[in-house]
């Protein structure tokens, strides 16, 4: 009995002297490709055939890169420490070319298409599809005349919208960051399924969300470089070299009334939303505060509207004035979402905790929150979202609940 | 004065021994890079930076590996010769890794994220966006209970599907290749514009395309493997190791009633055509001929129904006898669409040409295609799409034509 146990393990390759491998191929892999692999402690294995390759690294997220060691095969390989959960842009470096790993697949970010790897986050899982309604994704097109160039949005439409005739919609513009397109937030952030799982539990108004490229520029602009602001660039604000009015007047002037006539929106500031990461967050400011008949709630996630860096914002004259009168800001804007990861560079927090200290003691109400564990990353921003949108197109003005005084 | 103007010239650069250059960004490219350029006579220059690299190649679509060149910069270029016009696949081989250019956006082809590179056919822009009005690409998830996995299908809606509630539309089901998948036909085909630009020129009826991924399997089978075939792999049909009826039965038992129940469609045979590139052509022929209540148009693109290579192939006793009563088959199909490329392999040509001899020696109208100077690419696919689109949904009973007799 014992002996034919042994002898159906080894014909079987198991071996008893080792824990049983519970590595999975990452969900961003390609299909069929087994590595990266994550292990149970969230270390990742990653693997590449280069047989003539001299030296080959790989480089995951904001940690530095690792050297990959070559098997007699001329497979490299090598096992990361643990990783934060979420999701990383990752590339692996082939004789000093950075490359993308063609076991994964590819998302727009740090200007290029890089590949990525989903990190899953024990017991989190409000950014994966489940068993509820789902609402669509379109990609629509449109021609704008601010930058004299065919132009693509994608716009979220919750659940049931094609059916439910009657009914309107209130619109949250959601903005990707620096070297990111429009793409982001759904292949990166999967702000329809974040979406989906917040409507289907009642925790969030049923959304329309739209989400444009930031990359906007006028025909005679000069591009714009890739990627984000060169590193130790001063200045107020530092990401401006990246930004272009050109994003703003396509947003009021093209963007926001072909929605409106396009999708059965409630076309008011009351029902209008704006939010954004990192450079997104920035042209989120730059757009509401200069138009705020049009925006009534407003965020910010990893992306301040100060400024880079905080110094010289001086919170009586910035953007207009629009935050010098508390009382007639917080009148008109029933949210500020300002949000922050803990493991985000210095520069950056203090950016954001700066911008937020000086608007509170100006007597501005701001929701802050601060994503543990996460660094300048899209889980810290899928968290923004998910905690961000419950809190959208609750406002009632007093008058509604409030019973009228007799007479 | 003749010198200052040879002085401003030498001052500009300008130097009138050469040809102005001409050459453009790949519109493939990512934004900001200068490379691959596409040159007049549609040659192309590519170039990456990779000092410590021994070997560098560039390997597009059909064409062999060419070596290329190190600068004294580590810059590596090469001028490819003039290419066939369309979209190409194309990778770099650094130190014997292929990997995707860091300059050019992917595409999914071959089993993963590929860099691909559009080359422009001159006086042609039957696939680019127009000043015309545009239909929707609209993401749409769902749980496919023969799969047991959530999937996605990608459905194009004509211009003003929003607005004319009371229309509804006949649907195209278009197929991508082998290696591709649901994603093909919108990034690389461009089918969305293709059938933007004929509706506005009145020569398409408005009708909705559905894009599924033909990559499913039962949730107890095997992983195919990834990309196409095994070279030389022979039998009847060549491409079935690919394919498993769980497509035929996540289209027939879960993606058709899906459409029809949440889209505006008219849900009659009459009014549901279905189409395929390549190893989609063969699917295509697998749905279509299995349940010919279901569909009334079909079309293959590069991809044959009778089994590649043609051999064995019997008119008769194919696809369960449906092609061996002629004149049934006719009365039922209103359009059977053979395309192919005349610059395909040998055995794709004559799989396709044979099949189509077989069904026309046996009474069986066929309209056939040949797509000049094109390989087994996208711009011969591009091509059939968009004379296929055309001749959809026009058949008219005759008795809804003639008068009807008097009594």
């Amino acid at each position: 009995m014992k002996k034919s146990l042994l002898f159906l393990l080894l014909s079987a390759g198991i071996c008893w002297s080792q824990a049983p491998d519970t590595s999975q191929p990452a969900t961003t892999n390609v299909p069929g490709a087994k590595y990266p692999r994550i292990n149970s402690d969230l270390s990742v294995q990653f693997s590449v055939k280069a047989p003539d390759a001299q030296k080959v690294q790989v480089q995951v997220g904001t940690l530095k890169a690792i050297d990959m060691v070559k098997g007699s095969d001329g497979v490299w390989t090598i096992t990361t420490p643990p990783l934060v959960p979420g999701f990383h842009y990752y590339y692996l470096t082939i004789d000093g070319v950075s490359v993308d790993d063609p076991a994964s697949h590819t998302f727009y970010g740090v200007g290029k298409d890089s590949t990525g790897i989903e990190v899953p986050e024990k017991g989190v899982d409000f950014y994966y599809p489940k068993d509820v309604p789902h609402g669509e994704v379109r990609e629509h097109w449109y021609y704008s005349s601010v930058t004299g160039s065919w132009r693509r949005v994608f716009v979220y439409t919750p659940p049931n919208y094609d059916k439910a005739a009657g009914l309107r919609y209130p619109v949250l513009y959601l903005q990707h960051g620096g070297g990111e397109d429009e793409t982001g937030w759904i292949r990166q952030g999967h702000a329809n399924f974040i979406l989906d799982n917040l409507i289907a539990a009642g925790k969030a108004k049923p959304m329309m969300i739209v989400m444009a490229s930031g990359n906007a520029r006028y025909p005679d602009e000069a591009d714009r470089p890739a990627g984000p602001p060169p590193a130790g660039q001063s200045g107020q604000p530092r990401g401006m070299p990246m930004l272009s009015k050109a994003f703003e007047d396509d947003m009021i002037k093209v963007i926001i009334p072909m929605i409106d006539s396009t999708y059965r929106t409630i076309p008011d500031r009351e029902h209008r939303a704006m939010a954004g990461l990192s450079m997104g967050g920035m042209q989120t400011f730059m757009v509401t505060t200069a138009h705020l008949n049009e925006f009534s709630y407003i965020g910010g996630f990893s992306g301040a509207g100060g400024g880079f860096g905080g110094a010289g914002f001086d919170v009586k004259t910035a953007a207009n004035g629009v935050y010098a009168d508390a009382a007639a800001f917080n009148k008109k804007i029933h949210l500020l979402w300002l949000g922050v990861g803990t493991e985000e560079q210095e520069r950056m927090r203090s950016s954001v905790l700066n911008f937020r200290d000086a608007l509170v003691n100006n007597g501005i109400k701001v929701q802050f929150y601060e994503s543990p564990g996460t660094a300048h990353e899209w889980q810290t921003w899928r968290r923004d979202l998910n905690l961000f949108a419950p809190l959208l197109f609750r406002y009632q003005p007093a008058s509604a609940s409030k019973p009228k005084a007799a007479k």
